[in-house]
């Protein structure tokens, strides 16, 4: 381009009707399909290149790494210090004082017996200590997993008509949760995860955390009958018909514990020094409500407690899982759908907190420890586990150094196995229910939703029918519901692309979007288009119309005001990813479009996927080369030397574009 | 930017130390959130603004042009010529001596009785004339819908069992698909359409004709048997099962009329003149097969006829639509497949001729006219009518002007239902199957199957999963497997976005893609990587990730070429047509990775939509305005400056850019 005159595209300067040096486009050089093949499929599947570090590396080395890739804690223990334990020590500890009394709580909400949530918390986080790849995940049972499992299972099986066939049925769905969760690591799908944004996850989320706090209203209430159904209309019709039955002994001793949870809790937000005081809080609820019932006889006056606990540790459910239809189905289906939802919440927290701590973890190798220790934890009778945030918030800031802190916190939990289940006879279900909401609460993510309304109505859309399904329907309809939308929008973005007319702005060769850039000028005799998206069969259609409608649109602009008529329809193709063959005829069409009014037609920029599909098909040589180039301002350029030769000399066209 | 020189990014020339003259990007002022939604819903479905017309105009003039809107043929009847009138005459005499053999062999596709086609080429294409917009469509029966009318109603009722209930359960699918249609059309849904690819479009026929002329082996090897099921699997067991039950007679002829028919085809189509050669062929072999069979008595000899055909028109059907349960379920199911499938094959038919003839139809206009007549024929004993490429071509090579070609072709069926259809007693079924297997081997387009392949071969893989599922499986599954494919293919086309390294072309202000331009050259110190698709949820992650790989990359190629180490990454926004709060999580999370690095991160040309959503997210002020430039050139020139104020001057970074 050497020195060029910017202002020349807007000024028929005589002196200066040179045009521009013109850059070729190129067509890349065609690979062999198979190559190409594979090139996309690692994108597609390896986009972190997992294999990277194996490259040129001695058979022993490659073994060591290998063993290191899947259990990084052979990278991490070597180098454990002591000053590391001491660290993780006190964060173990801190984290089991809130995986009893949360575990113990979460299998209730699951409909399973309490000690399962105690089950729970101890060999998962064993198997994850080794195979996990956050330092800060806490890993144990979490509410919206436990609820999904319970409210997909009770469908199926009544958990207090037969209880046992209900526990062994959760043992599967567990098992195939996590069959589903390694399975999606190792054949490295991860992005199927992706597909639940952040606005369902706020949503959903949400949802779930508001009918996890109604369900509570049945043990905060004091009521022995309540509703199986999740909805908010069945539980308000549950709790307003039996307004004679609630018991206020209940009541109080609920309300004063959450009020304590909820005061510990904001104190610890202002005092992040004080994280402590917050984490011990459940477990100081649960001590002083036995020790208050055991001395009071509550138990006597309508307040539930949760009687006897098994002493010991996990035994073995292998020989307990369920395989015979029909049940295979609903455990295949609820494993799936809960596997997903604790994968998305496991794998969003450890990112998290490695964001903050500026270290990686590894989606897919995350999903493989997740379901690895749910696919074990169902040999010994745990349910689902993944990484909730609250915990893994405390661990974070107990200070914890590696994932040894959850050892720690599952030796913790053995130890109450063995010795202390005991003392938790006379713990009241108020109290549990209490740590229920108060962690519940927190979930309602109210400010992430008004977040969204002022950066992205969609998303706030998509948020609030997660919401709103998961509230008043159930929690798989809200989740549907949300992908659905999401997956929709997706869609539509595609079907319906965006396209604008581009202006020069004045004294430069650039040329943007005239809406966005109000002093951007239109050039006489030109309408410079810029598409903004694939040009895929689901938006062929729609963009021969649009770009018809433009034409038009500027010929009656052009009419209106008497302005030099339109020659040339350039169009920018810098932002087309990609163009599938239905995409190619719709080119072929604005072609014949453009020729019929005798315009012609200029592309700019095609990339490398759309250019060789455009040498492919041949519509490179019908359209003719010297019809596609490589920025907006030369094309400008040559369209108005064209324009210039025609209107000072009279010449043909194309002779004098054979001089060029 | 006045005479810049272009060497300059690549020199470190200190002379030139004045940073490019910075454009500003812009935030597009903010609008009423319901002026923004009701653009969009704009865009989205009224593409084409249809109400333009209708602007400042009396409201008479706008009754008129609703009365032209609805019925083009008011638009259209006022001008009609006697010229106009000749040529159209021709044109339906000929599509009506196609029609007649083909709606009797193509209702005996649909298991329904043969006069049900002549009944459906009367009034149908009567009402399509009045409301339709093409000029050139040829209303009549289709095979492939009645192929799939036939299939879907036969899995409910068997239709030699019980006719009679099978014949109005055709009728209600019919009145159904019509609604859907119109529907489709009225609520500007035609978008629906519109993932229905070319490529599906292809294979999907293609499948559809094979087993269209597997059924056929029926009737031409003279079976009296033969399975109800539509693949291949089940119909090559059925010939070859009954191998000595094959008639020679039957085949003798069926070949003999097939190469008849194939021989004209070939024929007219190298002498286009001619074209009535092949228009005739069909109604010429009925006339001969009858006649041969009158005079010879081969209907004794294994040679099936015809039969009694009812004189006499249409009639009503109004009473016989099933409503009931379980019917009624697979009355709107096959009306929805069957009718989307018509549509899509009417709407591209029209629009290709229209082409041809530089006129426009109107996609949705087209649905809604579609959509009537096959409601009104539901009513008057017709069946799923639209518009056949092989009768429209016929119509216009024989030169058809406007839709009175439907009209002319209308009365001619309306004669022979009248007065003519005792004449067809003694057509021979084998003459019809011969007619629909010459008809239906064009349907077989292996010519576009290869081009897909030559030039994507994602489309031929979706193709041949249509034309497999067609065949092998049934043609539902075919379609669901094709539209599948062709979703999934978009999905992951925004789950796996193409990002590129940008290197400069020599000597100019272009920065391109160095795969695809291989003169590019790297900006030492500056990575500048261009994004090509929105920044949605779905790709937030793998964005993430693969921008984290690349700057890896990056320093891993410096640390072995010992260049100036990496300073900035610089993002062209130019192809990101929108983002979402995921996106921009995602691009917060990408910024503190750069710091992390020390490395400054650079935003070049975000569109209206990301600007506003950057602005509102407050990542514009995080980021620093002064970090979001116009072009890559001066985002370039900017950190070039920089680099050198920083080498040759060890200045601090911040106080260089105060100056500027």
């Amino acid at each position: 381009m050497g020195s060029v005159d910017h202002e020349y595209p807007l000024e028929m300067n005589e002196a200066e009707s040179v045009p521009q040096q013109k850059h070729h486009v190129e067509v890349p050089t065609p690979q062999p399909f198979l190559k190409y093949l594979k090139f996309s499929l690692k994108e597609t599947f390896f986009p972190d290149d997992p294999l990277r570090q194996f490259k040129n590396k001695p058979p022993s080395k490659k073994f060591m790494l290998a063993i290191q890739y899947f259990f990084p804690i052979f990278q991490w223990a070597p180098k454990y210090t002591f000053h590391f334990f001491k660290a993780d020590l006190i964060a173990g500890i801190t984290i089991a004082s809130l995986a009893i009394p949360q575990g113990i709580s979460y299998a209730k909400l699951a409909n399973l017996p309490p000690i399962l949530g105690l089950y729970s918390s101890f060999i998962p986080p064993l198997i994850y200590a080794m195979m996990g790849s956050s330092r800060d995940l806490a890993v144990g049972t979490v509410a919206v997993g436990s609820l999904l499992m319970g409210s997909m299972l009770s469908d199926e099986v009544n958990p207090n008509e037969d209880p046992t066939l209900y526990l062994h049925l959760a043992f599967t769905a567990t098992l195939f949760a996590g069959i589903f969760q390694a399975a999606l690591g190792f054949f490295r799908l991860g992005l199927i995860v992706d597909f639940l944004s952040h606005a369902t996850i706020v949503g959903f989320m949400g949802g779930a955390a508001t009918v996890v706090c109604l369900q509570q209203l049945k043990s905060i209430l004091g009521l022995v009958h309540f509703t199986h159904g999740a909805d908010i209309i069945s539980v308000m019709r549950s709790v307003f018909t039996q307004i004679h039955q609630w018991r206020w002994e209940s009541s109080v001793l609920g309300f004063v514990f959450l009020f304590f949870l909820l005061i510990t809790r904001y104190f610890s937000k202002k005092q992040p020094r004080f994280f402590w005081v917050s984490a011990m809080a459940p477990l100081t609820s649960v001590i002083l409500g036995s020790l208050l019932v055991y001395f009071t006889h509550a138990e006597k006056h309508g307040v539930e407690v949760i009687g006897e606990l098994k002493k010991g540790l996990n035994p073995p459910s292998v020989t307990k899982l369920v395989f015979v239809s029909p049940y295979i189905t609903t455990a295949v289906k609820t494993g799936i759908v809960v596997g997903i939802i604790s994968l998305a919440e496991g794998i969003a927290v450890g990112r998290s907190f490695a964001m903050y701590k500026n270290y990686n973890t590894d989606g897919n190798k995350e999903m493989i420890a997740i379901g690895t220790m749910n696919i074990i934890g169902s040999f010994t009778s745990c349910y689902i586990t993944t990484g909730p945030f609250s915990r893994s918030a405390v661990n974070y800031n107990a200070g914890c150094k590696t994932a040894a802190s959850n050892i720690i916190m599952s030796i913790a939990v053995m130890l109450t196995l063995l010795f202390l289940t005991p003392l938790f006879h006379y713990t009241p279900l108020v109290v549990l229910s209490a740590i229920i909401v108060s962690a519940m609460l927190g979930l309602i993510d109210y400010q992430a939703a008004i977040h969204l309304w002022k950066i992205d109505k969609f998303d706030f859309v998509v948020c609030m029918s997660a919401y709103i399904g998961v509230v008043f329907g159930s929690v798989e309809i809200g989740l549907v519901i949300a992908v659905a939308i999401s997956v929709l929008r997706v869609l539509l973005f595609i079907a319906r692309p965006r396209t604008f007319v581009l202006g020069n702005i004045p004294n430069s060769g650039i040329y943007r979007n005239v809406e966005q850039y109000p002093n951007a000028k239109h050039v006489p005799g030109i309408l410079i288009l810029d598409i903004d998206a694939p040009i895929y069969f689901a938006n062929a259609s729609y963009l021969r119309e649009r770009i018809t409608r433009w034409i038009d649109e500027e010929e009656n602009r052009i009419k209106a005001t008497g302005e030099t008529s339109l020659q040339y329809v350039i169009m920018n193709m810098s932002g087309v990813g990609n163009i599938d063959t239905s995409g190619i005829s719709m080119l072929e069409e604005v072609k014949k479009i453009t020729e019929r009014r005798e315009l012609q037609l200029v592309l700019v920029n095609p990339g490398s996927e759309v250019m060789k599909k455009l040498n492919k098909s041949k519509f490179q040589n019908h359209l003719g080369e010297r019809w596609i180039y490589l920025t907006v301002e030369e094309a400008v350029g040559a369209c108005n030397f064209n324009l210039r030769t025609r209107t000072n000399l009279k010449k043909d066209e194309s002779e004098g574009w054979n001089n060029v």
